[in-house]
C-alpha cells in the first residue's frame, strides 16, 4: 500500500496502478482483470473502493464488464495505429481558397452549436470557474477603490512572487523581477518575437507548430523556417544544426513540452543539447510552455529556461490552458532581452486586467492550483485516450495517430483525405475540427487534423468522431477514384 | 426655471448658472454674490437648496464666504496667466540622464506614498469601484463555467453593440462590426499604428502629445514629425498641410478632443478641415479619443471620425479615464484597416479579458454609465479649477497656465525653471508629477511640466503644489544666477 498516498484517493491510485499494468502490456488486450472482491482483498480496500476503481478504469475506456463473466482489458485499437510521419522537407503551400481557418477555429470556439473538436480549448466544466470567480470578487472587495487601478508592467508583485517559487517545479530559479506579467502566452510570444528579431529577418520553427506562429511571423514580416519534427521525441537537435548552417537565424520559437499540436515531450538530452547549441551561436529560444503544467503521467517537465545560462532562453506561459483562457493572465521570463520586453508590453498594452492576475495569484498561492491540477491532468488523459480509442475505431485505414504525453489536442493523419474538405464537411455538419495546413508555417500537412480533447467524453463527442470517420471514408473513397487509389 | 431639467439635482444646475455667470465676467472677482436667502426667492427654491448650491461653489473655489459680510466671488488668479507657449520648431532633445521618466511617472502611479500628480489617472474614490465590480460578479454568476472562456476578437458582441449606439453621441453612426475590442486604449493605438505604417515611416503627431506615443513609434521604427499645436485650439490645418509639403506621412496620431497634455478642444471647424486635408492626401488619422466623454461643460465633443467620409479615421478609445484603468477595457474602430487590425488583435493577444468587458458592457447598456459620467465630468472640472488657482498661488511670476476644456490634467509652463530638476526633486519630496520632456516626441519643453488633477481636492494635495511652489522659485533663482539672470 506504500503507493498510496494521503493526498490521493485511494480507488484512484488502484486504478492508475492497474492501468499502468495495461499500459506495460502486462495485461493485455482479452485479458481477464481480478474480480472486484479478489482485488479488494488483495488491496486491502474495501469493495466499495475497489468498485470505484474498476468504475474509473471503465470511464477510461481501459476496461469492459462481460455480464456474468466480469471484467476484461479492452482492445486498445489506437495502440495498433502508427504514429504520424514527419512532414516532408518542401510541403506544398496550401491555398485557403477564400477562407480562414484561424478565423474561423477561433471564432468558433464558443459556438454552442458546435462540437468543439477545434480550437485547443479545455471544457468550461472542468476548469475551477467558480472558485476562481468567487476569488476575483473577494479580492475586488478588500481593495476597493484600488481594485480599479492600472497594474502597470511587469505587473502583479504578488503573481510574479509565486511564479517564481513555481520555477523550481521545472528546474529553474526564476526571482520575481525576472518575469513580467503578459496578456496571456500570445502576448508574451509576440513581445519575445519583437524583442528579439526585427523585420525580414528568419524564426526557426518546428514543422508543425501552433497556428497562431504562423500569422505572428506574417504580422511582424519575419520569415518561417521550418523544421520537421519527430512525433514522438519533438525537434532533434542535428536537423537544427543542419538547418542553421543554410540559412541565418535570428531566433528560434519551440514547444518543447506536450508540443501542439503532436503532444510530444522533447527527452532531457535534447533540451539540453538544443539550448547549448543555441547559446554557442548566440541565438535565443523563445519558449511555449503553455501545456506544461499538463503531463498525463508522471512529474512536470523541465524547461528549456531550466537549462539556460546565458539569459538567451525567453519563457512565454500561461493559465489559458489549465485555468481560466478568458482571465488573460499570462507571463514571460525574457532573460537578457527582461527590458527591452518590459519596455514593449508598457507601450503596447500598458498592463493587464488587474482582478483577474490577482485572481489567479491568489489561487496559485493558496495550494488551490495544485489540487485542481492533479484533477485536471487526469482528464485530459482520458480524454485524449478515449479520443484515440474512438478515431482508430471510426477512421478510414490507415490513419496515423500521435501519442501525447501531455496537454489536450490529437494529432491525426488520414491518407488519401484533403484536411481542408474534411473540415468544410464537418463544420457544415456542427463539428468543428482544426485542419492541418494551419499548422505549416508553409503550408503542408494536408492530410492531417488535429483533435481537441479538452471536453469530457460524450455521446455527442462520439458521435461526432463517427461522424467524421464516415466523412473521411467518403473524400477517401472519392480521392482514391479521382487519383486512381493513390493516396 | 426651464434650465433644470429633471435628470439633475436642481442645487447643481444652479451652481452652474452661477458659475457660468461667473466665467462671463458677469460676477467678477470681488462681487458680492445675492444672498442664498435672496437667491432662494429668484430661483424659487428651497433655501437648503440655494445653499447647497452656495456650498457647491465654494468646494469649487468659485465663490468664499467672508463671515457675516455673505458669499464673494473668488479671485481666479489663474485667469490672470497667459498660456503655455507653442513649442518651438527645433526642441533640444532632453538628455534624461540615465532615469526614465515613463517608466518612473508609470510606476509611481500606484504608490501610495506619492502624492498622485504624475500619472493621468482619475483617482479610485471617484470611480464606480463597487458598482462595476458587482456587475462583473452577477455576470460571472449567471454565465458560470462559460465565464473563463475566450473573448476572442472582435471581442464581445454586447459591448461592441452599446458603443455602436453611443458613437451618434459624438456625430458617428459605427455599427457593432465596425469595431474591436482591445486591451485598453494603448493596444488600440499600437494596432492602429501596425496596421497603417511600416518600418522607418514617419507619423505626424501634435506636439506636445501623450508621452506613450514616442516609445510606440520607437518601438515599431517609426520616425515622429511633431507639429506645435495651439494652447487653445489644437492642432492648426495649415500646419499640417506644410508639415506634410515638406515631409512624406504615413499616418497622422492625433487627440483632437481634450488633448493630453494640454487638455485644449479642436474647434469642429478644425476638425473637418483637418480630415478632408488628410482624406484628399490618402493618409490614415489615428485618433486617441480618450478622454472624449470628460467634457468640463456643453455637450460631448464630435470625434474626427464622425468627418470620415472613407474610412480613413481609425478612432481609439477606452474606459481607462472615466470608469476602470485596470479593466483594460478599450475599442478601435479602425475604417478600411478593419480587416487588418483584427488579424493583428487576434495573433497579437488573442482577446481581452472576458469579465471586465462585459462588466463594462452592462455597466454602459443599463444607464449607470450617463449617470456617473455627470458627476465625474463636474468633478474633474472642479479638480482642474482649483489645481489651476493653487498653482497660479503658489508658482513663481512668469508661469503659465493651459485652460483644459476636458480631461484630467494641467500643462504649466515655468521659466527658468528645468523640469527635469523640479520633476526629481519634487518625487525626493514624495510629489510625483510629469516632466514637459516626456511629451515631446523630440524633446522640448524643457520647462513644462503636467500635472494630474485626477483626485479630489485636499489638504494634501494643496501643500503639494505649495511645496512645487517652493521647488520652483528655487531652481529659478539658483538659474537665474547661473543664467545670469535670464531665464
Amino acid at each position: 500500500m506504500a503507493l498510496v498516498s494521503a493526498r490521493e484517493p485511494v480507488y484512484q491510485r488502484l486504478a492508475d496502478l492497474l492501468a499502468g499494468l495495461i499500459q506495460a502490456r502486462a495485461l493485455q488486450p482479452g485479458d481477464r482483470v481480478p474480480s472486484v472482491r479478489a482485488f479488494s482483498r488483495q488491496q486491502r480496500v474495501s469493495v466499495p473502493t475497489a468498485l470505484h476503481a474498476y468504475a474509473t478504469l471503465e470511464t477510461r475506456g481501459l476496461i469492459e464488464a462481460r455480464p456474468k463473466t466480469g471484467f476484461f482489458v479492452r482492445a486498445q485499437r489506437a495502440d495498433a495505429l502508427r504514429e504520424p510521419r514527419v512532414a516532408p522537407a518542401r510541403p506544398r503551400i496550401t491555398d485557403f481558397a477564400g477562407l480562414d481557418p484561424l478565423a474561423t477555429v477561433l471564432g468558433d470556439s464558443s459556438h454552442p452549436g458546435l462540437v468543439p473538436l477545434g480550437a485547443a480549448v479545455p471544457s468550461g466544466a472542468l476548469l475551477p470557474a467558480q472558485a476562481l470567480n468567487r476569488t476575483m470578487g473577494v479580492i475586488a472587495r478588500r481593495l476597493g477603490d484600488s481594485s480599479l487601478a492600472y497594474d502597470v508592467a511587469p505587473g502583479s508583485d504578488a503573481l510574479r512572487r509565486v511564479l517564481a517559487r513555481r520555477s523550481l517545479e521545472w528546474g529553474g530559479r526564476l526571482v520575481p523581477d525576472d518575469l513580467v506579467v503578459t496578456n496571456g502566452c500570445t502576448e508574451a510570444l509576440s513581445l519575445a518575437l519583437q524583442a528579439t528579431c526585427r523585420p525580414g529577418e528568419t524564426v526557426l520553427v518546428e514543422a508543425p507548430t501552433y497556428f497562431g506562429v504562423a500569422s505572428m511571423l506574417r504580422d511582424r514580416g519575419l520569415r518561417a523556417l521550418p523544421v520537421p519534427i519527430d512525433s514522438t521525441l519533438g525537434l532533434d537537435p542535428r536537423r537544427v544544426e543542419e538547418a542553421m548552417r543554410r540559412t541565418r537565424v535570428a531566433a528560434c520559437l519551440l514547444i518543447a513540452n506536450f508540443h501542439n499540436p503532436v503532444g510530444c515531450l522533447m527527452p532531457d538530452d535534447r533540451k539540453r543539447a538544443l539550448v547549448r547549441l543555441l547559446a554557442e551561436r548566440g541565438v535565443p529560444i523563445i519558449e511555449d510552455d503553455i501545456y506544461g503544467d499538463l503531463q498525463h503521467e508522471g512529474s512536470r517537465p523541465r524547461c528549456l529556461k531550466a537549462d539556460d545560462l546565458d539569459g538567451g532562453v525567453l519563457l512565454c506561459g500561461s493559465f489559458s490552458k489549465t485555468l481560466a483562457p478568458g482571465y488573460r493572465v499570462g507571463y514571460i521570463a525574457a532573460g537578457r532581452w527582461h527590458d527591452r520586453v518590459l519596455a514593449l508590453k508598457r507601450s503596447q498594452s500598458l498592463a493587464s486586467a488587474t482582478l483577474p492576475v490577482l485572481a489567479v495569484a491568489d489561487f496559485l498561492r493558496n495550494g488551490g492550483y495544485d489540487r485542481y491540477l492533479r484533477r485536471v491532468r487526469r482528464a485530459f488523459r482520458d480524454q485524449v485516450a478515449r479520443m484515440r480509442e474512438a478515431v482508430a475505431g471510426a477512421f478510414p485505414e490507415g490513419v496515423a495517430l500521435s501519442r501525447p504525453q501531455g496537454g489536450v489536442v490529437l494529432w491525426c493523419e488520414i491518407p488519401g483525405v484533403a484536411a481542408m474538405d474534411l473540415f468544410r464537411r464537418a463544420r457544415a455538419e456542427g463539428i468543428s475540427i482544426a485542419p492541418g495546413p494551419m499548422f505549416g508555417p508553409q503550408g503542408g500537412f494536408e492530410h492531417c487534423i488535429r483533435l481537441n480533447c479538452g471536453h469530457p467524453w460524450s455521446d455527442r463527442i462520439a458521435r461526432s468522431v463517427r461522424t467524421l470517420g464516415r466523412i473521411a471514408h467518403e473524400l477517401q473513397a472519392r480521392g482514391g477514384r479521382a487519383n486512381g487509389g493513390a493516396s
